[in-house]
C-alpha cells in the first residue's frame, strides 16, 4: 500500500501517532521536498523515526515515480508530505498513478498552512481562493493571482498568500556551460511578498493590495518561535519575520470583531492598525 | 498555560506526537464536546491517554471557562479540539478570555475537515468561502448560506459545507415543563444536507445549487471506513453514507481535469457524473 501521510507545519513531533505507526513499519520511506519544508532537517527526522529516509525531488515524483511505487502493491511504502498530504497537486497525481497500477492508497491528514493560518484569529470560514506568489525576476512577473484577489475581495473575503520557495533550482550560467551546479534554497518573506504585491497593485490600479491595504504576515507557524505580525502591506514590506517559511493573508472586508480584537494585540503599530482595519471593513 | 491541542478527525491516534505530550503531563485535560466528535468515544480517549478527560460542553465553555482556566497562570491545561484548535470562533474567544487573565496560550496545529476534504482531489486553492447547514425545522429554515454559495459561484469556486451537530440539545416539551431532559445527538447526513440544498434552490431560483448540480458527499474522513460518494444533488439526496461526520462539496466551475481524473471513481454512475462534471465547467 502506498501510504501518503502529513507531517505537519513545524517539527518532527507534528506527526500524529498514526503516521508514526506507519513510517515505522514501512518498507520505504520517502520525504516530498519542493513543495514546502519542515523546519529540521533529515537527520532529526530519521533519530526521530529511527529510520532512513529517502529524498523525493520533484523529478523523482513527477518523472520517476515508479521506483516509489515498486513493489508497493505487496509492502507499504511511506511518502512523507510536510503539511497535508492533499496540499498539493503533484501528491494528487501520484495517487492516481498508483490506482492505474492498482495499487491501494491510504492518507494520513495533518495540519496545513490553510487552517494553520487560524492562528491569526482571522476565521477559516471567511477565507476565498488561495494564491500562491512566485520569485519576480527582470523579466518574469506573473501576475495571474491579482485577478483572483480581486475576486475574493469583490466578495469580502480574506486571501491567503503561500510563498514560493526553491530548492533544488540549477544555476542557469553553468547549465549553459553544461554543469549542473543547484543554487543555495530561496524562501520569499513576508516583505518580499508584500513589496510585489503593492507593485502589481500600482501598475493594476484596482486598489485590493495597495499600500494601505490590511494583511498580516505569520512565519513558522506552529513552531516555538511562531511569529505573527499585522500590519499595512507597507509596514510588511519593511518587516523581518526571521527564518522561513513564511506566509501572508490580505484581510478581507467580511471581519468580525472578534478577529480584531485577537489580532491587534500582533499589530505594528495598533492606531495604524485601527485605521487599516476600518478601512478594510469599508471597501 | 493553555494548551489548546487538535485532535484531528478520526481517532485516537490522529493526536500529533506533541499533542499527546501535552496531554499526558497537564494537569487537567478537556475535550470540547459541542462542534465536532471523533468517531471513538471517551472512554477510549482515556485508555489510549492514560488520563482522565473532562467533557467541556458549549454552557462551560461560553459561560463557565473560569474553571477551564483556573491556575492555568501555574499550571497545564489542555484543551482538546477535534479538528483543528483554530476550526471555530468559539476556541478563538477562550484563548482571548486567557490573555485577559494573562495566562499565556500554545496552540497545536491538526488536520480540519477543511483540509481533510482534499481526500475528494479537489483542489484546496480552488474553494470559496465556508458555509454551515443547519438542521431545517418547521418553521425555521435559514438560508443566508445561498447568498455564500451564489458568491462561490459567481468565481467558479467550490463550497464546502459543514453539517449541523447537534448534541445536549434539552426536549423543549419537558424544559416547557421545567424539568430538563436531553434529546439524543443527531448529525446532519449528507442525503439531509443535498435534500435542503434543493429546495432552497427551488425557492431561490439562481440554479447554483438545483438537482442537477454536482456535489461530493463524504462521511468518516481520515477513518479506515471513509466514504467519497460525488453526483449530483439529487443523487446524493438518496445516498446512504452510514455514520457520522458527513460533509459535502458543491463543485465549482473552475476545475481541473486531475481533480475529474481523481474524483471519478467514486461516482454514483459515471455517466451522470460527467454529464454534470461538463455542465459545471460550462455554468
Amino acid at each position: 500500500m502506498l501510504h501518503l501521510i502529513g507531517l505537519g507545519l513545524a517539527d518532527e513531533t507534528d506527526i500524529t501517532v498514526k503516521g508514526l505507526e506507519i513510517v515505522k513499519k514501512a518498507e520505504r520511506v520517502y520525504l516530498e521536498s519542493y513543495t514546502a519544508i519542515l523546519l529540521v532537517n533529515q537527520e532529526k527526522l530519521e533519530a526521530f523515526y529511527g529510520r532512513s529516509v529517502i529524498i523525493a525531488d520533484r523529478e523523482m515524483v513527477e518523472s520517476a515515480s515508479d521506483s516509489i511505487l515498486a513493489d508497493a502493491d505487496k509492502v507499504d511504502v511511506a511518502f512523507l508530505v510536510v503539511g497535508d498530504p492533499f496540499g498539493a497537486t503533484t501528491h494528487t497525481d501520484l495517487v492516481l498513478r498508483a490506482r492505474e497500477l492498482n495499487i491501494p492508497t491510504n492518507a494520513v491528514p495533518n495540519a496545513s498552512i490553510m487552517t494553520g493560518i487560524g492562528c491569526t484569529g482571522l476565521q477559516l470560514y471567511n477565507f476565498g481562493q488561495t494564491i500562491s506568489m512566485v520569485f519576480f525576476t527582470d523579466n518574469w512577473r506573473p501576475a495571474s493571482w491579482y485577478d483572483r484577489i480581486v475576486e475574493n475581495a469583490a466578495i469580502g473575503l480574506h486571501t491567503l498568500v503561500l510563498l514560493d520557495i526553491k530548492v533544488k533550482e540549477p544555476n542557469l550560467d553553468m547549465l549553459a556551460r553544461g554543469k549542473v551546479i543547484y543554487e543555495p534554497p530561496r524562501y520569499m518573506s513576508v516583505a518580499q511578498c508584500a513589496q510585489q504585491m503593492i507593485e502589481i497593485d500600482e501598475e493594476r490600479g484596482k486598489g485590493v493590495c495597495g499600500k494601505d491595504a490590511l494583511a498580516v504576515g505569520v512565519a513558522r507557524v506552529g513552531a516555538s518561535d511562531q511569529k505573527i505580525v499585522a500590519g499595512t502591506l507597507e509596514q510588511l514590506s519593511q518587516a523581518d519575520l526571521g527564518k522561513p517559511l513564511h506566509s501572508l493573508v490580505l484581510v478581507g472586508r467580511n471581519t468580525h470583531d472578534l478577529e480584531r480584537d485577537y489580532l491587534r494585540a500582533f499589530a505594528v503599530e495598533p492606531a495604524t492598525f485601527d485605521a487599516a482595519w476600518e478601512k478594510a471593513r469599508q471597501q
